[in-house]
C-alpha cells in the first residue's frame, strides 16, 4: 500500500502559544503532499520536518480566520525566492481570493510561480480535487464565517491479482489491467479461469476528514461514514461548552460524540484554546465517548493503515 | 541609569531558516518596548521572551520586503484578540498603508484598538517619534525599494545634583529642578553658591541605531556619529560582495567599516543570508576592521551602557 499519513504542524486555536502553532497539516499521500490550513509560522514547521516543496502543489485554506490562513503569503514569498516554477493551487472560502491576490501582488510583484485560485462557494458536499491518486472532497461546517471541512479518500481500485495464480496459469502482463477490472483469462489452449480464482479484493479505499473550526454537525456523519482517521475541533473541554456554543467550536466530548456516529476507526482531538495548561483533559473527555481518541501535538504523524 | 537594550528576535534574511527566524528586535528603555520589524513568527518569539503587550505602543518598519512585515497582522490579531484597546502606532514607508489597513479591514473587522499610520516619505533625517524617555529619527537608507533605518537616542538630561550637595547645603526639593537646569542656589542667608559646586554633568544620551536592509551609505556616518550600538545589514559575507551589491545588502566588512566610520562603540552584525552554515565567517571578515563586532542571535540581548 501507498503511504497515506498526516502530520501535525500547528494544532493551537486563535494564535500561536509558546506550546504549540496554529492550524496547518500536511497531508501525504503516495509522495505528494497536500496542505490544510496554512497559518503564521507554517513554512517554519513545514522546512523543520523535512518535506520537499516540489511535492507540495495544493493547499486548502478552511476559512479565513488569521489562526487558518496567515502563514501563506509568507510560505508563498518563500517558493519564490527558491524560483519556484510549479503552480500551486489555493482552494478557500471565495471572499479570501481577493485579499491573497492583493498581498500576491503587493508582496510578490513577480513571483516566480502562478497561484491557481479555486472558490469554495456551496453548502453540498462537492469534489474539488481528483488527480490519480486522490480525491478531495470539501463540505461545509457549521463556524461563524463560511468554513469548510475536507474528506480526503483513495480512489477505488480495482481488485488486486492472486500472486500465487500469476505463477499458475502464466498470466501474461497485457492481461492483467483486464483482470483487475474482472475479466475472466482465456488461456492459449482455450480453458477460461473465472475471475474470482485469479484475484482478491482490492484494499479498501482509506479515509482522512478534516473538520476544523466547527461546532459539530452531526448530518456530516453520512459523508464521514466509516471514515478512518477523522480531525475534529476540540477547542474547549466539556465543562466550557458555552463558551465552545458562543465561539463556533466544539468540546472535546462533541468531538468524540462525532467520530462515534461517522464510525471513525481513530479521532485526532485539535485546535486546543490556550486557556488549558494540562490538555489531558480533553482526552479523558473524549475517551469516555470515543476511546480511540488522540491529542494532536506538532510533529506527530498519523499513518492511516 | 534606566534600561536601555536591545532584544533580538529574529536575524535571517528573506526568510525563516531553521537557525533564525526573520527579522524582528525589541528596543527597550525605561520599561516601554519599541519593535523594529516584525516578521513573521515575531509574536512566537515576543511572548516567549516574555515580553508584555501593554508595554508596547510603537513599532517601526524599515520597508516593505515580507521578512520584515508578514508578521505584523498576526501580531496585532493576538492583540486583538487580548482586547488590547491602547492603540498602536506604526511608522512605515507609505506605500504600507493602504496594504495595513486592507488587512486589518479583513481579518480585524472588530480590532479592540486603533492602528495609527505614520508614514515614512522624506529623503532628509526626520524626528518621528519623541516621548519623555527617547527620540526616533529615521533617514533614507540604499535597498531596492524605499528603506528606512532608525536612531533611537536619549533625551539630553540637565546636570545631576551632587548628593553631597544635597545634605551639605539642605537642598529644598522645589529648587531642585532649577539647578538641574543650571540655577545657582541662594541660600536662606542670601548667600549663593554656583551651579558648578552643586552638579556634575549628565550621563551622555545613549544611541542606538538600526540600518537594515541596506547597501553601506557613508553619508550616514555623520547623523550616526558616536552611536553606542549599530545593528548593521550584514546579509553576506565578504567573498560575496558581488551578491551583496546585487541585491542592495552589505558584507560583513562593510558594515564593519560604516560602524568604524561612525564612531560606533560595538557593532551587530545581522539578516545573514541562509547559505551559510559557518556564520564565524562573518566575524572574522568583520572584526579585521571592527574589533568590537558581534553576530545577532534569537534571544540575546545587547544592554547600551
Amino acid at each position: 500500500m501507498h503511504d497515506f499519513d498526516v502530520t501535525i504542524l500547528g494544532c493551537s486555536s486563535a494564535m500561536p502559544t509558546k506550546k504549540h502553532f496554529a492550524s496547518s497539516q500536511i497531508v501525504r499521500k503516495n509522495g505528494s503532499l497536500y496542505m490544510i490550513d496554512c497559518a503564521e509560522g507554517t513554512q517554519i514547521q513545514f522546512f523543520k520536518m523535512g518535506f520537499r516543496p516540489s511535492r507540495l502543489n495544493h493547499i486548502f485554506i478552511s476559512h479565513t480566520h488569521g489562526d487558518h490562513c496567515l502563514g501563506l503569503i509568507g510560505l508563498l514569498s518563500t517558493f519564490s525566492l527558491s524560483n519556484r516554477t510549479a503552480e500551486i493551487n489555493v482552494y478557500a472560502p471565495k471572499d479570501f481570493e481577493s485579499m491573497l491576490f492583493s498581498q500576491i501582488e503587493f508582496y510578490l510583484p513577480n513571483a516566480s510561480f502562478h497561484v491557481v485560485f479555486h472558490a469554495l462557494d456551496f453548502t453540498s458536499v462537492n469534489t474539488i480535487l481528483e488527480d490519480k491518486d486522490i480525491c478531495v472532497q470539501a463540505f461545509l461546517l457549521n463556524h461563524r464565517v463560511p468554513c469548510y471541512g475536507f474528506l480526503f479518500y483513495e480512489k477505488k481500485k480495482g481488485n488486486r491479482i492472486n500472486k500465487t495464480s500469476i505463477e499458475r496459469y502464466n498470466i501474461p502482463i497485457k492481461a492483467m489491467a483486464g483482470i483487475k477490472e474482472g475479466d475472466d483469462l482465456v488461456c492459449s489452449d482455450g480453458k477460461v479461469i473465472p475471475n474470482s480464482e485469479l484475484t482478491i479484493p482490492a484494499f479498501p479505499p482509506r479515509k482522512y476528514a478534516y473538520c476544523s473550526d466547527t461546532k459539530p454537525v452531526m448530518s456530516l456523519s453520512d459523508t464521514l461514514q466509516g471514515v478512518d482517521l477523522l480531525y475534529h475541533d476540540s477547542t474547549y473541554i466539556d465543562t466550557d461548552e458555552e463558551l465552545a456554543i458562543a465561539t463556533g467550536h466544539s468540546t472535546a466530548s462533541q468531538a468524540a460524540t462525532f467520530a462515534k456516529q461517522c464510525g471513525a476507526k481513530k479521532l485526532i482531538l485539535g485546535h486546543f484554546s490556550s486557556r488549558y495548561k494540562d490538555e489531558s483533559v480533553f482526552l479523558d473527555d473524549a475517551r469516555s465517548i470515543f476511546p480511540a481518541s488522540v491529542l494532536a501535538d506538532e510533529g506527530l504523524r498519523f499513518t492511516i493503515d
